[in-house]
């Protein structure tokens, strides 16, 4: 059987309701086609733009096997280049960030433009033409401060059209003007689907996250845990009134309410929730404190929290002085990298990091080593998809999205 | 070509008298045939009940990608389960050993009895039925105090029929009230074919293992070193004077005599083989003298040694006052995990585990040389299948008992 | 498509002028193809007979998956032998180097002569046949004190032939009585081609070389940096007068003059190719000073450098009191061994190694860097052939070479 044979048959065999079959999880030529279908079709969130504020500062962003350097040209520009010399196929930037005038590749010095022309090739042969020697764009992205990149060599897919939608909420949250208060790696020895399944419910919230828990309500976990249509009706319906009375008092301080709540068809499968802490949790500190100053157009704290996803790959929760953005790169079958970049508002000022990265810190090592079990479960002869819960309802939603996207 | 056609052409291109062609020891796709056709069928000896003594006691046995949990139950019943939760495949136990009331996942917290059945899940939907999310029961069998687990999903293979034989010999040595002692660990980069076969002839014995052939007389180890027709036949008739003495001498304090050897057709190849050590070796430790009290119904030192083998994949060794369980876990084309476990009787005291250990350590430390050593020159493209000596009839028997299985 | 077809087509896609595609540094059927069409069939130059001077002496010399016993037999003879015992395919050596009378087996003891034929096996049944067991032969020549292997199960390709071209420059530089002074080791993580290419262009040496480039002019490193053909036609013509007036200045000392220069058709793509330092280097060391007597015949110093390759896997290159021998050995599609020896007069005394190894330590340790970018470059999807410049000539002869040799 064919390799697209094989697929289309485990797409076939797929089932409505319970998580995925065996091979999903775990081969190569699965993942081949991860990358090829979905991962290079997708805008991809990969950063904040204040990691680059000068010209000539760059960063690289590595997914599957591609190394992506995104530089800025100068102040109105930011361009993505794979990192591939034209000449014989050089990595051109070696370290992970830094500031250059050019980038020039360190093998045989090909020096290119911060707009990724190729400026200077020593030596060349008659008829060599620079200008079809430039650096392989990638499309390129900056939507309120965030840099979004789409490794497709063809045309980009949309991106207002879909986006578009979450303006008054990333406006609101003044991630514009953001600033980058702290980064940290938590690499995952896990396929980057089961990666994501743990992200998209909050089922073992209550057994694997005892410190998340703590911030919210028994009711709000069970019905919206993991964004909206993630949990339960009918603690949805208990829920409604504490999320009611929480959204008129924070509209009156000026939130933009809704929400954003795309199906299985769509082409990125964002969404966008927004509901409150417990009382006492004006922060997701461990004092409920704060660690900086209000984000964004906030007049007053509101006790509310934000979870907004562009797609699969990323993820943004803002409470009111802090936002995190949890961006999943799938790099093998078998390895993820996570990776969280703590944001603060570009006026705050002496932000206590530790307490800031409490709760991620703590969720996602502990998110780390479950879904890596999860991954040595699976590796069993006699692993089967299993029921899903009322509370995996976007992990359901997310595998036929996952299966669409593949077979499309 | 497909796989089974490659394997089959294998199997028809075996012959006879020497070892086998190099993809049998190398090669990916062979290894899941044997995992399927082999290791997934036999009864695997895991381990000495006595390390479960409590309810709710687990450890884990791994063997391939699996991994399996034997957990006692109460005082009568001990269970065996894939380590694979029934709802999306987490690890259920990722602990090596430990005591549980029940065997919750981590993950969601999924809770199942210590006899494998669901008793709580969470917010699942109607018309789940938490009798039909049973942990996947593996098949065990507690004998003499071993416990032997079968993969296979359907009906395993008999058990009573097979072994039954050995029952004299068990009941004589007291396994079923033997307890742990001690239990060391020497992971093998080597296919499981050469661990098993190195394991079938003491044609190594006398330039590998100094330490080892120093207790045995010259004709016994050239006659029935590894087992009844391993070695030469007519060391065998120069041995026989010293086997009888031995065996009279030995019947008179109560020894069931007799031997077993199966044959190529058979379903485990299993053996058993009772012999006298060197005139002044009471107990295999270096000074000859015994580390513990007399093992089961004996009534005096006998100077004797079994080898009893329920199938290539462990192997019992006893002298008077402890016996040494070696069991041979496939876990991959190149990897086989090899685990000693010493067992003294029950009512032993006060053992020096120091010098029990020592002629096994040292010769298994050994072994994992020669054995890792082996495969690394079968890597080579010019190794082909050699001339097995006098001293390798058990290999040969064992070639021929694989491809049997294998093609069977 | 099968493994030959895709190949084959690989081949057809190829272009003149360029690196090559993807798959040819990085598929694991490519290196297979490679081991068997080229590594195995050419004559490997594996270091020098002064590492083995007393009978009994052997090095281990490792390629692909082939380990090679290369032994002394006595004063007149050296044996190279594939480390495979003929009984179950052992490692018989397992250290690297040393002395034996005998080539044991360390598993069971099988005993071989320095001559490779087996000279004792115990417990062998009737019929056995030492003589059919001797170990496997490798074709070994000893050229001007280079030992040279054959993998090839086969007749080897001609010799003399091919490799009489440099008999007076060997002897001149008296490599037949010359000594190993030093040896180190570069594991390089990239495909072995792209070892080889990096070798055979100076395009790299300005930007990735500084302490290379401060030893030549810069007309030499553009012409004939990388050996003859192997730079731009415009910078030889400025380069001819000063290598003209070295020419007649050396040739009065005695040296013999004169290039080889192999093209595309040939078995081996050798070269030589004679050429001076800059006016003050009498040796490669940081200074500029000699460190040890005059090599061979010479009679004084004369600034000069010979580059002598008899085939892409092993590089010569000598100035006038030391040599090096640059050691290439493909050991999978990731990775290349990179061994080097230094050499020096056979009647050298009190060599300082520490500034003998200068410029070839720093060298290679840059080469190491720059090659394993190249291949995490080519990993990338988006990698396509890149143009070669003038200084990459000998690039694209060898390009040709391999293709031709692969469908050959």
């Amino acid at each position: 059987m064919t390799t697209p044979d094989r697929i289309q048959r485990l797409i076939d065999d797929a089932r409505r309701g319970s998580s995925q079959t065996r091979p999903f999880y775990r081969d190569d030529d699965v993942f081949a086609w991860d990358m090829q279908r979905i991962i290079s079709r997708k805008w991809l969130l990969v950063d904040h733009v204040s990691r680059i504020p000068e010209p000539g500062q760059f960063f690289l962003y590595e997914v599957g096997q591609e190394s992506i350097i995104i530089v800025r040209e100068n102040e109105a520009t930011i361009n993505a280049f794979f990192n591939v010399c034209r000449h014989r196929g050089s990595l051109v930037c070696l370290e992970k960030e830094g500031r250059r005038k050019h980038l020039i590749c360190p093998y045989h010095a090909w020096s290119y433009g911060l707009d990724g022309t190729l400026k200077a090739a020593r030596h060349m042969p008659e008829g060599f033409d620079l200008s079809e020697n430039s650096l392989h764009r990638c499309h390129l992205r900056v939507h309120h401060g965030f840099l979004f990149i789409n490794l497709s060599p063809d045309e980009a897919p949309a991106f207002d059209e879909d986006f578009s939608v979450f303006e008054p909420q990333l406006d609101f949250h003044g991630f514009a003007t953001a600033k980058i208060a702290h980064k940290q790696s938590y690499p995952t020895e896990a396929n980057w689907k089961l990666v994501v399944e743990n992200f998209f419910e909050c089922y073992h919230c209550a057994p694997a996250h005892p410190e998340f828990s703590s911030r919210h309500s028994r009711d709000a976990l069970i019905a919206v845990g993991a964004g909206p249509s993630s949990g339960a009706l009918d603690a949805m319906e208990r829920f409604s009134a504490e999320l009611e009375e929480w959204e008129a008092a924070a509209s009156k301080l000026g939130r933009p309410l809704g929400s954003v709540d795309d199906d299985e068809h769509s082409p990125h499968l964002k969404f966008c929730q927004q509901r409150p802490h417990k009382k006492d949790i004006k922060s997701e500190t461990e004092d409920g404190e704060p660690v900086a100053c209000l984000m964004g157009r906030r007049r007053a704290f509101d006790r509310g929290r934000m979870h907004l996803s562009f797609s699969p790959f990323n993820q943004i929760v803002a409470c009111n002085d802090f936002a995190v953005l949890i961006v999943f790169s799938p790099r093998s079958a078998r390895h993820t990298d996570v990776d969280i970049t703590w944001l603060v508002d570009g006026k705050a000022k002496d932000v206590d990091v530790e307490r800031m990265i409490w709760i991620w810190d703590v969720t996602t090592k502990q998110d780390k080593i479950i879904t890596e079990n999860n991954q040595r479960g699976i590796d069993s002869i006699r692993y089967q998809p299993g029921r899903l819960s009322k509370l995996e309802n976007r992990v359901d939603t997310f595998n036929r999205w996952y299966l669409n996207q593949l077979s499309g």
